[in-house]
């Protein structure tokens, strides 16, 4: 049987729970891959980490030298995270030729070329898996599962935390406060969640994923964020009566007019497959030019799913160590990133007059070659109303909305964008 | 740049879908996948199949023999279908040292082992994504994408066809027989449906699923089949009262006492992930020790989804063109099938007596230690009765049928399993 070593750089959560699944899956994967995965070296300096694990202090390294220049070590695991020590521990590995398989959004979506290059020049390994959407295997279906596709979008529920508050203020009425408290005393968000509620996060797996679906390199700045701080619960009960759910979206288009590339919030209709993703899960809705409408749906983040996401890219590269970097084969260095982006709309109106204000309101969408899609008139005096219009350009919309005291309009304050 | 010779054999829907993706995406694969795959051989005796996609007829062989014999063929896809030709023209493929790509489930799932044994004798490569459920690269997954993962249950609507006559007659009340005139009509059904609503179809790729997924071999044979033909609007209707769906679900678990594997129509809560996949589409949901639960949906069937699982097999196979046989590793020939199965259930029951026969029946049920999960009174005389059971072992539910009279329960009718 054929033995491969494995090195694990930090032993945090995820970095946890790879040990621990290929600990106790060794004879597992014996079995089932022909493989006999060991932990040869583990490089963490909290020793309460090692110990909670019960790591033998035998293969404990004191630095990165002494991993990468371990001979029994063929592929290193990264779960140190961010893009200081994490990337010079990455390239050291890649300088060496050996396979690395990480988690790590952030480096891999500011330093992919670098990376890259590092992996092909020295004939190495490089495996992203679990760099997105923790336990759901869409890198893998991109690289290897679509690959025959023209992808021309993918809308994606990719951060769990801001998946979770959404549900909770959705299915239980909560305050986007009380939600966020709930998720941190759940170990769902951080003390600190801007990463996660402002975006962020989903920012670095849209670069990610949309450089993978749309072979190019979607930098990070190119991307549209809007995080979730400013929605409250009249978003969520305007959603509601629309028959639609909001959700934090992560979205990649491509058509002949460029690439189009945004985090926000975004009214998801209720019948559609990504509306049901509930709490912490993740899913990612494609559509490919002749797969169709697909998606992957699964546990974003935690210790065991994303372990088992990382365990999965071991496996893979112990079975193909001679496939350099990741696979990810850009044809466009530069793409035009469109940022007049096409979608449907929600408004909230305040009508001056309740009887003529509709018509006047309808009329001056129609000049502007906006239709209308859903039209809800609230309870009360009759001059709330909220709207919905079918997919059209922002720069169309916003010249709208400077008419909409011509239409009848007093007032006019939400405003999100629709998915179809 | 490499290029890559392919042969066709059957031009029908899926092999008339594979060549037109061929060869509209040739410049594609050339950009993205760095390969140059050319359609070098097509094997296809019926003229006007040959007319419609526009065949060189340079390139049309006039038998097998002359297609595996083709030295500027390096792939062999497989359209044909059933285990007669092709059968014969996949084993001459693999004798010839060709990776075959197929999208044959009944060939796969009752000849697996005498082709993996031929793949590896000859050091040839089979793929088979496109054998289960078209578009949705489950296959993939299950070999690269969750393979750190003890599989422990899937839960799929794998035929397109019996889930479009499902949602008929749930979204529109159509009776069974109106839903498959419709489903015929659209070219969902063939003409004799047999295949797809007596479930034979969902079976084939249940023992490919499970196969992989439980790295065992489990014969078409052992699997427990019951199709939708007795279904009419009432189970449909009950469905709806108890908050579920109807759906016809092919199940595969794994546990400590042995495998257990059906294809069956079942209630599905309508807060499952599978409640809401609807039409032709086809969904499945996994649970891993590891990752979960996850779920991948897309299009079951059709050229260009079937032909997305084709052709993505060609350029995995080109890349990995070493690769022998499918990877797929049987850790246990023989596994133990459980035909006790443990599942919900719900029964319509009528009781004797509208006042005390309801303390009676749950009294019973409380006896044979099977917890009653939901229960509903129809309206009317009071007499009818809806009831769902926890999970139980059927051997202990029949049991419990068999003293429903003692209960107070003077008929039953209805019986179905539950997804829980």
């Amino acid at each position: 049987m054929r033995k491969v070593g494995v090195a694990i750089l930090g032993l945090g959560v995820v970095g946890g729970g790879t040990y621990r699944i290929l600990k106790s899956h060794r004879e597992f994967y014996q079995k089932t891959q022909g493989l006999d995965l060991t932990v040869e070296s583990v490089l963490e300096p909290d020793k309460a980490k090692l110990d909670a694990l019960g790591v033998d202090p035998s293969i404990v390294a004191s630095n990165i030298a002494e991993v990468v220049c371990n001979p029994d070590v063929t592929i290193i695991v990264e779960c140190i995270g961010g893009d200081g020590a994490a990337r010079d521990y990455v390239l050291a590995a890649l300088y060496a030729g050996k396979t690395v398989v990480t988690s790590n959004k952030l480096l891999y979506a500011k330093h992919s070329e670098e990376l890259e290059r590092a992996a092909r020049q020295h004939n190495a390994g490089l495996q992203l898996e679990a760099s997105c959407m923790g336990g759901v295997p869409i890198v893998r279906t991109l690289l290897s599962g679509l690959q025959a596709n023209i992808i021309t979008s993918m809308v994606g529920i990719v951060n769990g935390t801001t998946n979770y508050i959404l549900t909770k203020m959705t299915e239980e009425g909560a305050s986007y406060e009380e939600a966020l408290e709930n998720a941190r005393r759940l170990g769902y968000a951080e003390s600190d969640p801007e990463a996660d509620v402002e975006g962020y996060d989903a920012v670095y797996k849209l670069s990610i994923l949309s450089s993978l679906a749309f072979h190019t390199k979607i930098p990070v700045d190119k991307i549209y964020r809007e995080g979730l701080s400013k929605i409250t619960k009249d978003e969520i009960s305007c959603a509601g009566k629309l028959g639609y759910v909001l959700k934090l979206v992560a979205v990649g288009r491509q058509s002949g007019q460029g690439v189009e590339l945004r985090v926000h919030p975004a009214f998801v209709p209720k019948e559609h497959p990504l509306a049901s993703v509930g709490g912490c899960f993740n899913a990612i809705f494609l559509r490919g030019d002749s797969v169709g409408e697909t998606m992957l749906y699964g546990s974003g983040a935690g210790a065991l799913p994303t372990g088992s996401a990382m365990v999965s890219d071991v496996i893979y590269a112990a079975k193909h160590i001679d496939e350099i970097s990741s696979g990810r084969k850009a044809i466009a260095d530069k793409v035009k990133i469109v940022t007049d982006f096409q979608s449907g709309f929600f408004l909230r109106l305040r009508l001056a007059d309740a009887s003529d204000g509709l018509s006047k309101t309808t009329a001056l969408f129609a000049r502007k070659g906006i239709s209308i899609k859903k039209l809800h008139r609230l309870d009360g005096d009759g001059k709330a109303l909220l709207l919905v219009t079918e997919e059209t350009k922002e720069s169309t919309l916003h010249a709208a909305i400077g008419k909409l005291a011509e239409g009848g309009v007093a007032e006019n304050d939400l405003l999100l964008r629709v998915i179809s």
